[in-house]
């Protein structure tokens, strides 16, 4: 029954790619603990990159200076 | 000043369920802790059902099959 | 399949009262949204009062005020 | 390393002053606890009036009735 | 450098387990969304069974029952 | 109104930096947007370093490299 919250930069993720994340996860908690992957929850939050910092700047402004 | 996230599917929560919610949780803090309303906080993320897994799958795939 | 997280600060909740706030929410979801108990997930986190702001100081130096 | 999650309602903060908080959470963590602010992470979430509750009424309520 | 919580409960999940998990969900995110393994950080949260509710009931009493 | 978490690893900190965090974070939001101080809750978390990982590796491991 684990719990889990993935939080990335709103940047193109396709529908298929956050259903990977969350069959890799679950999967991963099967593996590694043996949980119930029937009670496992996955929340995907996705973040402006206005929103987003490291480094102490946006990664909007990160993302221009590259 | 407890603070409550709830986290739900995006799928037609009305403003006035949202407010229940928001009354409802307070009114239990201080039903059963005896916690102070001014000062409790309650914030309701409404998260896309792609965005939201359970079994290994995101809520949309469930949704469909059913 | 909601998500509930609830944080109060670490004073003497007793495993009664925790056990009342998952069965209340729980339900408060299931009567404002037609939510199913079974996949409704809540976690209950502790804090110290050190690790507790508001009004721009710690709890601990709150409840001492007083 | 830290993690910092700043959650405000969703009422016209710029992307200036997201910038701003960003780099003052960041420099604060530098200046009290020596922590690298390369790897520090700031995710600011802005909620709708409608999903912030405070004294068991949401936001959008508190805002009409001043 | 996305951010990932996994909240499980506090059942003696070992140092070997929790470096696994986290060094699985940093290579999922590499696999999925070619995300910089350098800047992922992953927080694993172990909660009482006492504060883990899922059914309207805590985990505690859901293990005494089996 | 708003609703901070800071989340470090464990490591030492003080009573009297753990304030300093928390009237540094509440008054850059009293600097930056305007929000009232006597509503804005920090909650700071301080994990395991066996629970907080970075580059796919646990933070104890990392220490010990060094």
């Amino acid at each position: 029954m684990p719990y889990v919250n993935i939080k990335i930069t709103r940047e193109g993720a396709t529908v298929e790619q956050k259903a990977q994340l969350i069959q890799g996860v679950t999967q991963l908690l099967v593996d590694v603990l043996g949980k119930n992957p029937k009670t496992t929850v996955v929340v995907i939050d996705e973040v402006d990159t206005d929103n987003w910092g490291i480094g102490g700047e946006t990664v909007t402004i990160l993302r221009k200076r590259k």
